[in-house]
């Protein structure tokens, strides 16, 4: 499976320093690892000769306040992606439908389950959004469990909560879990308006994940949790789950989510400035459609021209730039990519090779 | 599952600072994170905003170099565990045989694919050593699977390599996968008389586990691998694994293993120095059955007395010392305890407040 930011391939291949890299193809917010959490990690180094809590009993209060959400419905993750299999482990589905084009982590691990995968496929012609009639007619009683990711990753577009809402209480009508994928969230200003977090103890077949991955400029880290009320699916959990899959590090975070509110809200400052300059700047090129961004990344299309996305691609790596050729997500042709929204300056680094082009 | 090493609920329970617990009951090298890697790790930080490499090249390379092994039988992991349930999982065995009294995750991991365990006790009489003639007997073609552990936790009995090979090729002959955990190894100074990676490549049927945890003193790291060669079970871990399962700081942890190489001998003296002292002055005490250690812990049984474990672990935790408590080892009665060897210093404190008791 290939993935964006693979910084350390494109260093073996073209020698490359990878920390000279401009990368674009990586969805992680630029601010970087939050300077109170880099302070408390060089205090705590030492205590990686203690196991972590075995039962992540402060992270998940943590998180549990954070979001208002019950302690014993959280399960928190070696990144979201270990979540999102542990979960899918636990359902077992026999038949998932999933929503593309999309992360290609769901579909991994419903094969993983020796289980079947219906494909829907968001449409180009109707701008990759969720077309509320068509989904609804996809839900039956022969399905075991419906995936989808909100904000969708590589589309940039954001589900609205009424139609989730229809769509759960429609795979509940017909004993269907449905999972969805919040990866990116937290880069919605106001998510309350958009996340389902809210519904997971009243509906227990829904389940979703987050990741503190991206948000908090943190893949390295590896953590992410999950949210589920199912009684059943919470027991396979526990019985069946891997000891000690956050590390110390991880278990730490709690107290970032809790005490670094600047961090949240100079994000939201720097999105809400720096994405309608960058878009507007982007579509001036005249080489692209491009497609509103919801959060911190932008679908691009390359318009009808002589170069592919193999040869831009290779053209900006001569300039040190990665980005995200879409050409293996399904459902999305070979003249898309995906770019990161960067810091300013990154951004007018790549307008400017990208106009030079 | 209950585990050793748990300071965070002894924290919670008796309101202790986790850092004042001496903790005898996780099996971890005193000697603590290696200061090269703190070092390193320090400088390293900032990397976290970048995935690790989802390959592990370099961290595979250097484990290759270090233990002979060639890079595309390796698999790492979020700690040995998370590669003993991958294995197990890829596995996927009808039927197991483990051997008893040893760590519980084998038998966790087994019956999280759905698989039934046999049973082989260890035997008290003898001394807890493998009986190889019954081993033997025990392997047929309904088997799919044998799972031990060497040097075996928490007994401490380290079985004899050729052994260990004729049980090797038993269970070839009756296509049957064997599956050692060698989590404790590398403190067995000349090793390799006693692992069997040296043999994976030779047998397919043969699956091995490590842990860097115990002996480079990093649990709350997470970091272990696994050596296979089966071409089948190489295609499952590679189409159903979960992607950058070692965070960042995990990846860079090849450069210890082959420049520290201070680090290892400092832990061999550590332990052929006190181990000897340490038996004798326990055994002086009168309290126990003290059972001969291969690496850093050792078992013991109480002897007959008014005091049981229970009793005891509460008596030493007055003090702020923690052991483990084996009652919760199938194959062992609620007699044992498991404690680990530590610095001289923090030996003779248990053993001046055993001395009391």
């Amino acid at each position: 499976m290939k993935h964006g930011g693979n910084v350390f391939e494109i260093e073996q291949k073209y020698g490359f320093d990878r920390r000279c890299l401009l990368d674009f193809s990586a969805n992680i917010n630029p601010l970087g690892v939050p300077k109170l959490y880099k302070k408390m990690m060089m205090d705590a180094f030492d205590d990686l000769i203690n196991y972590p809590d075995i039962n992540y009993f402060d992270l998940k209060n943590d998180i549990g306040e954070k979001y208002n959400l019950s302690v014993e419905n959280i399960f928190v993750g070696n990144g979201g992606v270990q979540v999102i299999f542990d979960f899918i482990k636990a359902i077992n589905p026999k038949k998932s439908l999933v929503v593309y084009p999309t992360f290609g982590e769901y579909e991994r691990a419903i094969r993983a389950t020796g289980g079947q995968v219906e494909e829907f496929f968001l449409k180009e012609e109707e701008d990759f959004q969720l077309n509320a009639e068509e989904i609804m007619e996809r839900i039956h009683r022969d399905l075991d469990l419906v995936v989808l990711c909100n904000p969708n990753n590589p589309t940039g577009t954001l589900t609205n909560k009424s139609l989730l809402e229809n769509l759960l209480k429609k795979c509940r009508e017909n004993n269907v879990f449905l999972m969805i994928d919040e990866a990116f969230m937290d880069f919605v200003e106001g998510a309350e308006e958009y996340s389902l977090l809210s519904q997971v103890e009243t509906y227990d077949n829904l389940l979703i994940t987050r990741s503190f991955t991206k948000f908090y400029g943190i893949p390295g880290l590896r953590l992410g949790f999950g949210v589920c009320s199912h009684p059943e699916i919470k027991g396979q959990l526990r019985e069946h789950g891997i000891p000690w899959q956050v590390n110390t590090f991880g278990s730490y975070f709690g107290r970032v989510l809790l005490e670094d509110g600047e961090y949240e809200k100079k994000t939201h400052l720097w999105l809400k400035e720096e994405t309608p300059r960058f878009v507007e700047e982007l579509k001036k090129l005249a080489l692209f459609k491009v497609y509103p961004p919801s959060v911190n990344y932008i679908l691009l299309k390359l318009l009808p021209s002589q170069l592919d996305v193999k040869g831009l691609k290779e053209r900006l790596l001569v300039e040190k730039i990665l980005v995200r050729d879409c050409s293996n997500f399904k459902g999305l042709s070979d003249r898309f990519i995906r770019i990161a929204i960067k810091g300013k300056q990154d951004n007018d680094r790549l307008l400017e090779v990208l106009k030079r082009i």
